[in-house]
This record gives structure tokens, sequence and C-alpha cells, in this order.
């Protein structure tokens, strides 16, 4: 990955994170910010499940997306924009667990367009963590 | 569209709607229950934003998710239970507005595959109805 | 859709897709060019098929392919190139016919993305035609 | 990655390989089978181009489906059949070079529903091997 240019990328993704709105509505919090790579923490809870009582699909896609979208921000100069473009999730397994992890890595970032993977990660508390979904997403810089 | 098997489908995708707890934190409301057919709508809420003041796109997404899956449910025989198994969404307009409305259209009903579509619709009060996002899903029975 | 600003787009279109020899190996040819929306016709053939005999996803996936790029690059000014960020498709039904049509409308239309959508259809002689797949892309335009 | 549950699984593969008449059609050949990983290799030709004279995204997507096909069907029981879903590729850089490879790694395999990534990597002589798309797919047990 090539080193981010903007010394200052790391407040920048920050700053950003801290304006999201919905991302303190679900609690999730951001865990970490290198260049081309983004985590975003999540823990269970009761209000954000579908109806078997796992994490919504919509959770799971909101902190993967804001990974990506995070991942591709770590590269682009001071006094970019980033905005999805699209994305796609497969659900690999049901999101069972306690903590929840999004964890984003840039692919391919282009002047315009980044390419960023991601996957959402489970611990339930007695085995590993398992990746319970994987995201491929295009960022674009404005 | 082939007819809705189950006279019940509309009951019993009521029931599982009213589960999704998820859906209740977000404000998100069945609209419309038809064969192939269901619409979520949601008003927009400060707290579900991302950093620019839009809708943030794992809202978005997950009320485009929750009536894809919904869509395929009415078509499958009772007893079913339907889960996602990916969806793609791109992202066309800034997701600005008072009210969203999430519209799902079964494309192919399969025996075990169904592939939905959707579009995400946003009303600023002062124009037309807009297309905001559009979801291309695959959902299976369980 | 907005109307075609560059009143060259379809002479354009046309002498970019003859300059795909791709398209002329599978025998794939121009049917329409109107601003935002491209068809591409095939006929079927024994070599372009998987191990059932039906035509290949990486043909239906080429015409889908090129009709969502050229249908793109109807609505893009003079002297734009388009190229093809990303697609996803959906395979409905097996791609049996005599023949097949990929059928592309743009979605949205911005000054750097364009978003578009595609349907492959096919007929078999017997019935009407039928959707065996459809495409969901981004296109670039540099 | 589970063990293949069929001893016969690389048999399988090659003599499904052998039977896509589109494969021949563009010279691509298996390199690689081992449980839950196929390689498709494919050299540079004149009439598999789009119109700058790079490989054809349908090419791209032909070896790649193909691969993460094979790659779900060498974890499957004997009497299988694979069916594509649907896939999503993004493409990351131009596809120049001479000689081509997809490689496709199974992800997460289930019961009836295998999803599968794979890279495109391309070779132009001097430099190393540079991964020219990506791919998420969903494969089907039949």
């Amino acid at each position: 990955m090539s080193p981010a240019t903007d010394p200052e990328f790391a407040a920048r993704v920050r700053s950003s994170f801290e304006a999201q709105a919905f991302m303190r509505l679900i609690g999730a919090r951001l865990e970490k910010v290198e260049p081309g790579a983004v985590d975003i923490g999540l823990d269970f809870r009761e209000d954000l499940t579908q109806q078997d009582g796992f994490l919504h699909a919509a959770v799971i896609t909101g902190i993967a997306d804001s990974a990506c979208g995070y991942a591709a921000y770590t590269l682009m100069p001071a006094g970019s924009r980033v905005l999805s473009v699209e994305f796609k999730t497969n659900l690999l397994r049901p999101a069972k667990g306690e903590r929840f992890r999004a964890e984003a890595r840039v692919l391919r970032a282009g002047r315009t367009i980044t390419v960023v993977q991601a996957d959402v990660l489970a611990f339930d508390g007695s085995t590993d963590w398992k990746v319970v979904a994987t995201m491929l997403g295009t960022m674009i810089r404005q």
C-alpha cells in the first residue's frame, strides 16, 4: 500500500467518524486507523437485531461500509471528501456474538476511485473470531 | 409474478418485521405487503445520518435489504425462513430528504433462491420523490 | 433521461464497438443506440457454451457489460472515454435459447460516474423472450 | 478450508472444464485444482480485446467465474452440480499483459451456498504479476 500522503490522515478520519450520528447511535467505535486500513468495533445490543436475534445486516453493512470509506480516506490528499459509490455484502454466517469488528483494507487506490475489501468478524466468547460477512466496495474522492 | 401460495403471507411478513428490533430502533415501518412486492418507509432523523448530514448508507441498505427479504418471503410457502445471501447497493444521489421509502420487487422466485431488486426513494418536501439508491440482492429459503 | 449532449454519440458508440475484437469473436452486434439506452444482440453458438450446453456466463456478462458501457457513453460529452469500474450479474435462469439480447438503461448519469442496469433476454423459438440475467454496473468517464 | 469429501474431486473438475466450449474458444486452461482452490490461466490474444486493446472484461470475468465455480465444486459431494448464482467484478487496472491467471479461493462452503473470492492477475513480461480484477461470487449446489 502506498503511504498516506497527508500526515493528518488519522485526525481527519477521527473527526469525520465523530460526525457520523448513526455510528454513535449503534455504539460503533474506531479501533484502528492506519494508511489503507481501518477497523471499526461494535458490541452486541438487543436493539440492533433482526428477527432471529442476530445482528441486522444493516448494522454489519454499516460498520463495513464506514470502515471501507475511511480506509480509502486515509490515502486521499488533504481537503478530499470520500463517498461510497457502491458496495456488495455477502453474509457468510449468522451474525451471532458479543463483539464485532469490521476490518477494511484498500485493494487499489486510484486518483479518483478506491476499491476496498472488508471482513466483519464476530466473537462469541467461547471460540475464535469468525468471519460473518465480507464486503467489496467502491469509494470515490471528491 | 406468481401469486403467493400461502394465504397468510402478509401476516407472516408483519409478524417477522415486528420482531426486527433494529427496524424499530430506526423508526422503519411496513407500508405495503403484496405478493412479490414490499415497501418500507422511514422518516428522517438526525441520529441516522453520516458525516454530511445525509441518511447513512447503513440505514438505506437496512430498509432496502429488509424490503427485499420480505418481498421474497411473500412468495415462499408457509413454514419457510428467509435469509439474505448477499446484496449490492449503488448510491445514486445524496440521501437528503424528510421521508424515505424502499420499494422491493421480486425479479425471479426459484425454489431455493429468490432475486430481488429495490429502489430507495427520498422526498424532500419540495419536488418529486427521487431514487437515491438501488439494490440487487439474493435471498434464500430455509 | 437527459438527452445526449454530443450529437455524434451514436457514431462514437458504433466506432468503439467495432474496435472490440472480442465482440466480433462472439458474433455480438449493436442493435440499438439511443441516449441512455443500448441493446446488443447475439445468436447461440456451440463454442460459446458452458458445461451444460447453455450460454457461458462470460458471454452473458460480456454483452451486458458492453451494453452498459455504451449506454453510459451515449450521455458523455465528445472526447470522453468510458471504463467499467465494476458490475454485478445475477443469473436468473439457464441461458438456453437461439437468440440473446442485452438491454442496458442508464439509471443515473453523473459528471464522473454513471450507474447502469441491464437485462439479458433469451428467445428459444417457442415462447416469449425471457430474462436470463440482470446486471447492475458502475461506469466512469475519463 | 474443510478437505474435499469426494476423492475424485479433481477428475470431476477437469472433466467439467473440458466440457466448457467457451473456455476452449478463449484458450483458457486449468492450472491448479486443490480443495477450495482453483487457478485458470490464459494467454493474451488479439481477438480477446476491448476497444483499447486490453483483455475484455468478459474474458476476465469468464476465467474468474469458472475458477470460482470449480473452487466451490471441489468441496461438494460426488453427484453434485454447481451453478453461479451471481458474481461481482471490480476492475482494478487495465488488463494489459502477455499472460493472465484467475485464482479462486473458497471463503465459506455451506451445504447449499458457497461463497468464493477470485483475483485475476496479469504478467506483462517486465515486472511482477499484478492484480487487475477481483471477484466476489456466490455458487449453489444442485
